[in-house]
């Protein structure tokens, strides 16, 4: 087996359950400082980050990732211990193979081998780590942005290792994803008896026209690659389950997912004149958790599609699809960002695996489309 | 202090909270056989039931009452203990004054003069007491409707005891009563992930089309001296807590409170049709808490008005506002049903009270009422 494979199953046996870190950064600092990389750990609340970086100036290359797991649910469920790598004919099985301690490996090896052909290499070279991407994302790389930024780090160009293939490894470069917003409705009423109707105000009554707009209009026709912006309500609740109550309030949880055509204030502010000219008495609050981000064609998607060209047999689907990821705090910096990791379909399952071989080869990859990037 | 007083006194003191009759139906029989007449007590599960008749053949006359009371609430939270009955001012205090031990007793008293004095007075006058009025409503009058029924016993006049006088005894004469529907709507979708709306079907956005239009649907305009029939949604119900599913399905209970120009038959019909309409994939069960009963000018109302009138010091209004009540039971038997009781202010509310001369009033208003329609 490779060294990817090694220090992938290093890393699976160590169960980092969000946020708990576990060890994975350390594992992973000790080895890059062992091949010159200057490494940064950077701890909020319970949350571990690691900033590793190689060379000086422009232009900035960084690496993303995540050390930290979904939990593995009851895992009798599991064929083998979850937190145990076991291979079974050609697949590694644990917690994390494909989303995403397969993809941190071969980022390791990759920059190892990538500093050991080019110590004097162009620009700069970096690795950032959370142990917070699967859950609340406040102090992971939302706040390591923040830190980025303030001490003016520039970045060009970002490589998520999210598992982003479908069938076959590199068969999907993702250039872009949706931005998520979510709002809490409180649409207040005047409780009462429901004989009564006339000395009481029934908010689901009020609220219902309001909302059938809401879930009925089409925000846009797509953007690009992206597909049409969508709203889904998730959650709506009102009354006390008795019978005979006209409610005092109902609430009601929605999600938009948006594309580059729309920012989370211009949608807010849309939805709020829709409530207000429907003579609501409501009150939103709003949880604004990515904007979208897109790179349109330049030198990273076209460096990108041919390297994975090489990989796949034939060039990638370029997609904005998917839910969210951490690109979308690191694209605000000003860089172009784009996904590229293993096979996805086993990711937040039960008996999640990655294939043996994609290992080495997503190293290989990566280290190719380094070596283009910072020549 | 009056007879009819110390029977109220008497029956407050027994804390008879629904469906407890607490002794008060044997309090009552035991007057009542004193007087020469029949009595049947008829329980069913934990209700007791007491119908007590004197006289034989047409025409029927029935005063219906319940013994039972709503829990008091905190008894700290009221001035004196709620079940012992007390006098400030000008009023007696207790659950279950006005709300209706205090028309059960002004009842008896009535029942023991009138056979005192008209001891071979035409047809038949009855007395029918329930422990679960204010409860499920299902083994009271209910029940006891069935039994009649099926023994075949002829109902020509009801007289039910509610508190129906706004703010001088008598001062409303209450001549109907709207239906009641309750329905629980489950409409059914397919779960799934916010940012994947095709792979899911959100059961909210397909019923709020329909939600929408049976909220702003105009029913009716009211019939005779009832109100329109009005719809209520009572508690709608989705999704998990969870800000990023598509909930699988949707609950919504909702009451129709409506007039004799409807049956629940056709409200359900109606219902079913306009969800069918919109191609809802749903169910709907159906709660048929009471159909309307309305007594048109004849007789009944004529006599009941005049009586009234010379207690209230004018003509009372003749009304089909309010909830329902047990009328609603003995209606169909073919019965015409009015409703005279005394002032409703404080009904299930902390400190209850009636005004002490109102009980003997009220009893002397049953007495010349009776003696007008069994003379």
């Amino acid at each position: 087996m490779s060294d990817v494979f090694d220090l992938a199953c290093d890393l699976i046996a160590r169960p980092s359950v969000t946020p708990d870190d576990a060890g994975c950064q350390e594992l992973v600092a000790r080895r890059l400082r062992g091949a010159g990389f200057g490494c940064e750990h950077l701890r909020f609340g319970e949350v571990d980050n690691l900033w590793a970086t190689h060379g000086t100036g422009d232009p900035v290359l960084v690496l993303l990732g995540h050390t930290d797991v979904v939990p593995p649910g009851p895992p009798e469920a599991w064929a083998s211990d979850p937190f145990r790598p076991e291979v079974r004919g050609e697949m590694l099985h644990g917690r994390g193979a494909a989303d995403m301690k397969g993809s941190v490996a071969a980022f390791v090896v990759a920059l190892e081998r990538f500093v050991a052909q080019h110590p004097d290499h162009a620009g700069t070279i970096a690795l950032l780590l959370t142990s917070d991407e699967e859950g609340d994302a406040i102090d992971g790389v939302r706040r390591v942005a923040r830190v980025l930024h303030e001490r003016g780090q520039r970045i060009d160009w970002c490589i998520t290792g999210e598992p982003s293939s479908t069938a076959v490894l590199g068969d999907l470069l993702r250039v872009g994803r949706r931005g998520s917003l979510s709002a809490t409705l409180e649409v207040r009423g005047v409780q009462g008896h429901v004989a009564y109707p006339d000395k009481a105000r029934n908010p689901v009554h009020a609220a219902l026209p309001a909302l059938a707009e809401l879930v009925a209009r089409r925000w846009d026709d797509g953007f690009e690659s992206f597909p049409p912006t969508s709203l889904q309500v998730s959650n709506a609740s009102a009354g006390t389950g008795a019978g005979n109550v006209i409610p005092g309030r109902m609430q009601v949880l929605f999600n938009l997912r948006y594309n580059p055509h729309w920012t989370a204030e211009k949608l807010e502010a849309e939805v709020e004149a829709m409530f207000e000219r429907h003579g609501l008495d409501f009150e939103l609050s709003w949880h604004r958790s990515g904007e979208p981000f897109f790179t349109p064609e330049g030198p990273l998607r076209a460096a990108a599609r041919e390297v994975l060209a090489t990989f796949a047999g034939a060039m990638p689907e370029e997609s904005t699809g998917g839910g969210t990821s951490d690109a979308r705090f690191i694209a605000p910096l000003g860089a172009q960002c784009i996904e590229i990791g293993p096979v996805n379909a086993s990711i937040h399952k039960i008996d999640e695996h990655v294939r043996v071989a994609d290992l080495e080869a997503l190293s290989d990859l990566y280290l190719a489309l380094i070596e283009r990037l910072l020549p």
